[in-house]
């Protein structure tokens, strides 16, 4: 059987491709639009193009298999994504099936939640390799996460484990879009927390981000709040100390409940690394029992978004190994 | 092989232990005075006491090995207890050792976290024999917790997973053993819980529980809740309300993160049945994401006591069928 897997990370907008060899890294890549908005059949064409690009790149012409890692919620068969958010007139697909008729009966085609690949890129080709076991965070449009344990995916009872953005820390605080009260998406998700930044900053007339937004701070984005950070602007600080204090305090929940004193932290929003993680490392003692507090490490995935898509690929060599 | 295993429960008070046979339930029980307040050496001496009755019990005089769940800290190899709380001058015990210096060099001996046993035990002769996935939660003196996946324990990076006591419904909340603000235990601990109804009740003339404790409800205990709330007692059934809605928070937490959908409650508090538990029914599902609204269910584990010796004996036949 081939030695080599495509791995796809599919997004809204983008979807970027790899083709992985066993046991080594990325070997060819490329990435395309989505076209979401055209509905199904185009977005699984997309796919199918890009599958068949990195195909012709392996040696022999041939692949072990495909996995994708995509947004909403994927099946525990681990063949249908269903509902994924900006993705028109989805509902549910079987992924799986269309692909294989797309392209070859018989091909592997494995579908995952995307936070869960980014976890698994992460302890197999990012910055977690030397861990066996984490909680990976990933900060982005939402708070997705994944609990990597033993170098596997930990997916629960139907596959839907690791969601971390709907834990709550304050039962009566903000809700999410689930209506969850206190969950942490309500604080770090990137719609959230520029709202509560339009709040935190309508009167600190001092911060530069008065300059970048425009009135009201209407326009405030997270971006925003980095940069001006990054340039040492004193309330934007503050504002990401402020996320990075409530996302300790969620920290210190799961790493209680799961013994795994590891966290990596991935996606767009960790680009504000240490304006949050600093300040999250502070709090997240406060929040577990003192046997853990000495392992606990929060750390940040530098490798960026390949992560996804190489975990995507890797759950091909995972599933060849498991039936070898 | 022997099909027979002791399982042993290590309380404070008493210590339970039973002889169980493989595939089938329990063949013997015994139970003796712990006696912890006279140190180590004293307390394993009557552990091997109750060992040595009960494989005198065995059809042929022989067991396959112990299990035993012990409160404190539990070492990754399930060899050591550390640090139990009320085993005065105990530190850390290398129980596999004493206990097979004491009876037999090469006997199996596994201890486990008293929690993680009982989900265990629950799971293989309890109310959740239909239920290969599960969170438990023991309430007691603490909140304690297991997560039980595939009808394993399972234990995180150190044997410490389970901790569902130190999840956190309010970061600015009241704060428990360890100092961590709004964790459940700080609400749902029987030292926690007979505080707060102190206070709740101290203006509720009308309340049953004023005959109850004595002056200033000083003398409050759970258990005096449970009574005046079976009698119909208003105030007392407010107040394990307001518990319950305090754990359906938790709950809804940790099943997001889980994707476990069923939760067992066992312990003694759980003796309050649905007095609190029907109000963790109903708060449970603002707090879980809809799509797993329609899995929940708490269910109470009404083995009782047994389920955690059981537990106990049954890490034994999963190390057999595992070495097998």
């Amino acid at each position: 059987m081939s030695e080599y897997a495509v791995g796809i990370d599919l997004g809204g907008t983008n979807l970027k491709a790899c083709l992985v060899k066993d046991g080594d890294r990325l070997v060819h890549q490329t990435s395309r639009t989505t076209e979401a908005e055209q509905g199904p059949d185009h977005v699984l064409d997309r796919i199918a193009e890009a599958i068949e690009d990195l195909r012709g790149q392996s040696p022999d012409g041939t692949i072990a298999g495909v996995g994708i890692g995509a947004p909403g919620n994927i099946d525990l068969a681990q063949r249908t994504v269903s509902y994924p958010p900006n993705f028109p007139n989805w509902d549910v697909v079987d992924m799986r099936s269309a692909l294989q008729e797309r392209l070859q009966d018989d091909l592997l085609v494995i579908v995952e939640n995307d936070a869960n690949c980014a976890g698994l890129g992460s302890a197999h080709y990012g910055i977690a390799v030397d861990h066996d076991s984490f909680i990976m965070v990933t900060l982005g449009t939402g708070v997705g996460g994944a609990i990597i344990y033993q170098n596997k995916i930990f997916r629960g009872a139907t596959g839907a484990a690791g969601e971390i953005g709907h834990i709550s820390i304050d039962y009566e605080g903000p809700v999410d879009r689930w209506g969850i009260a206190g969950a942490i998406e309500a604080y770090l998700g990137q719609h959230f927390l520029s709202r509560h930044a339009r709040y935190r900053l309508l009167t600190r007339y001092e911060s530069k981000v008065h300059d970048m937004a425009k009135d009201d701070l209407e326009d405030i984005s997270p971006r925003m709040l980095y940069d001006a950070a990054k340039a040492g602007d004193g309330p934007a600080q503050e504002m990401l100390a402020w996320a990075g204090h409530k996302l300790g305090c969620m920290l210190g929940s799961a790493i209680n409940l799961l013994d795994l004193a590891t966290v990596v932290v991935g996606g767009g929003v960790s680009g504000a690394g240490d304006f949050i993680l600093d300040p999250a490392r502070e709090t997240v003692m406060r929040y577990v029992m003192p046997g853990v507090r000495d392992r606990v490490q929060i750390i940040r995935e530098t490798t960026g978004n390949e992560v996804g898509m190489l975990g995507a690929a890797h759950l091909i060599f995972q599933h060849k190994a498991q039936a070898a």
